[in-house]
């Protein structure tokens, strides 16, 4: 196991009617709230028969605390989003940065609030994955409404740049929310394809640490399995029962320790490739992230499997699988079985079916490397992600 | 799943030489350090060439911190020790507790640590198990040297006080150590008996918290099992080899997650009555914890098993020990694979074997039950768990 620092100080309020602590929780921050949220899911009549949004302003009111909102986050977030979020943050004195909604939300309030106090533009933090020149950031906090990114509990944001096609990801400990509040009834309400991008969203945050060189992290590995065998468990039944508590419960806490850092400490490199091939395919054509990474992830798979790797796949495909046979044979099944399994949740098998031809590969390919290959498994080159693409064609 | 608030803001320092930090993690918390440790192993010299003492006296110095001592913290650590660190902390004007050593050293500065501060008497605390009278509590840090009880990260302290037979845990978030460092090598000399006793304190937590009356927690339970296989693979390893460091590691890091309280969040009732039952045995005969729980809980997992409750061993049975058979014969077989498992770390399966007749089961029972009937999966009175000592006898 290799050496590292754990320390996770996010504050989770998990379960029904939690939102009705948030007022007392946003208070220890500060007066002012700035309320950033997407689209207008926020507004819909939920299971309680109100909105989110006069729940959560209802609790914020009542601890008399002012707010500010910042509507409309889009969700591949925008560049343009932060810089508006974060003009709000300095012109009203912003001290808490609340996302009401799903990890672009949350991440585009991570933006606003490394932006808010920052003098120079942010986006170059992103460009360059440096995230040093910030010194200071605002208190974060989220109420989650999506079980995928689990940006709710980690340092991570992502933003899209569309005027330079490019979706970058900038991870620093100063982005990790004071506190999340997670009740899994707002969840109920998620259709069935974000329901299932979410999954494998989550699925895949687990292989990018799963699949790693080494041969350390037993513990990891084994707790991680038991996040796997969660989402595949409990993805189809909420599918078909939306509503179904204990299915959204189980994939929301499994979306938030799929990415909250615990499992990748000691097993550094972890891989990533494949999210950072998606992020290609999302910045070029804004499709839905876990769709994009349902796609390419048992292509990735079938490239780096080689005979230095193939008893990660081994355990993976004995473990989560119950697969037996020969372990070459185990590994092959165990890469059919999670095509198979993100087919069974209506994620499509090629990029062709998301309306992505042949002609961005080469320059996607490109830029998905430009600043070094991708991955830990097996180095990956401009030809190598070319290769992957074109197999997923 | 239950409604939960998590939050664990212990800060971890996992790996070898992570004690070159403590000087600087320390002095954020102030200037007058009481280092407390047991009866000498820390004086030993150690993989690194020197003491463990001499290495977190090295850092401390270097910070400029003032250091006092509390020595000779015994196994089962006494009520007498709380208050003669509490003294010491008055006098000193203590700013950091810091334990050395393992989960008895830990729960000793934790009682300390609660003492200092407060007027009365912490015993009556630890005796009506009601930590709301103590208002403030000191900073407690530790340098873990044995992987078992999860201390370094929890809120609980167990206190014996011979003087009353009585060996009690209090738990409050005040008592959770605001950093850890956690260095596996220093464990390459805990003798066999002590790495197996611990290992089997390590599985002890998780089936408390694993086999609860409910049938949600499903991620907990798939991630509990996660930390049973680590236990399973590498404690005949640490026996085998003392100094393999993934081992070592796998071994320490499961020990910490087995009781931070993750698991335990959204499955509240837990179980807890063999560890009720094993306080007595210590606390009459002050024997090792982690035997005293090996001894006790195949018989207890024999004495709770049911038709109501067969499909929680069932699923114990197939995910940890991939156990094959009808229902029935897998549940039986997961509690003999548990006891064959204990035998062949060496753990005795009597209670005779460790000196123990039947002078004092009844008054042990009594006592075990004096309070409230213990455990979840099946309410344990007086006459249960006599029953269950005699099983054991």
């Amino acid at each position: 196991m290799e050496n590292f620092n754990y320390y996770i100080p996010t504050k989770i309020l998990f379960g029904k009617r939690k939102i009705e602590s948030l007022g007392k929780e946003a208070a220890k921050y500060g007066k002012n709230i700035l309320m950033v949220y997407g689209k207008g899911s926020i507004f819909k009549e939920n299971c309680y028969g109100t909105s989110l949004y006069e729940q959560a302003k209802k609790s914020l009111e009542e601890a008399n605390l002012t707010i500010f909102e910042l509507p409309n986050i889009d969700p591949n977030p925008r560049i343009e989003s932060v810089y508006a979020g974060a003009k709000l943050c300095r012109e009203h004195s912003i001290d808490l940065v609340l996302a009401i909604g799903g990890g672009s939300t949350i991440d585009c309030a991570k933006g606003i609030a490394g932006q808010a106090k920052y003098e120079g533009d942010i986006w170059k933090c992103y460009e360059t994955k440096d995230p040093s020149p910030i010194q200071e950031v605002l208190p974060i906090a989220s109420v989650l409404t999506l079980s995928a990114t689990g940006s709710e509990m980690n340092g991570s944001s992502v933003i899209s740049n569309l005027s330079c096609n490019k979706k970058i990801g900038l991870t620093t400990s100063k982005f990790r929310p004071v506190f999340s509040i997670l009740d899994p009834s707002y969840t109920f309400t998620v259709n069935r394809k974000q329901t299932a991008s979410g999954s494998v969203d989550i699925m895949s945050h687990i292989f990018e640490q799963y699949f790693t060189p080494d041969h350390g992290g037993y513990l990891q590995n084994r707790m991680m399995e038991g996040v796997l065998k969660t989402v595949i468990h409990y993805a189809p039944i909420a599918l078909e029962e939306p509503d179904n508590y204990e299915a959204r419960a189980n994939l929301m806490w499994a979306s938030t320790w799929a990415l909250n850092d615990m499992f990748e400490k000691g097993k550094i490199p972890t891989d990533w490739a494949t999210h950072q091939m998606e992020h290609e395919l999302s910045a070029f054509y804004d499709i839905t992230h876990g769709v994009g990474l349902g796609i390419l992830t048992p292509y990735w798979m079938q490239y780096v499997l080689s005979n230095e790797n193939q008893h990660r796949f081994v355990e993976y495909g004995k473990e989560v699988w119950n697969l037996t046979g020969t372990e070459e044979e185990i590994a092959k099944k165990s890469i059919e079985k999670t095509r198979e399994f993100f087919t069974s949740l209506g994620i499509p098998a090629h990029l062709k079916e998301v309306g992505i031809g042949e002609e961005n590969l080469e320059v996607m390919a490109k830029q998905a490397t430009q600043r070094r290959p991708l991955g830990a498994m097996k180095k990956l080159y401009a030809e190598d992600v070319l290769a992957i693409f074109k197999m997923a064609l």
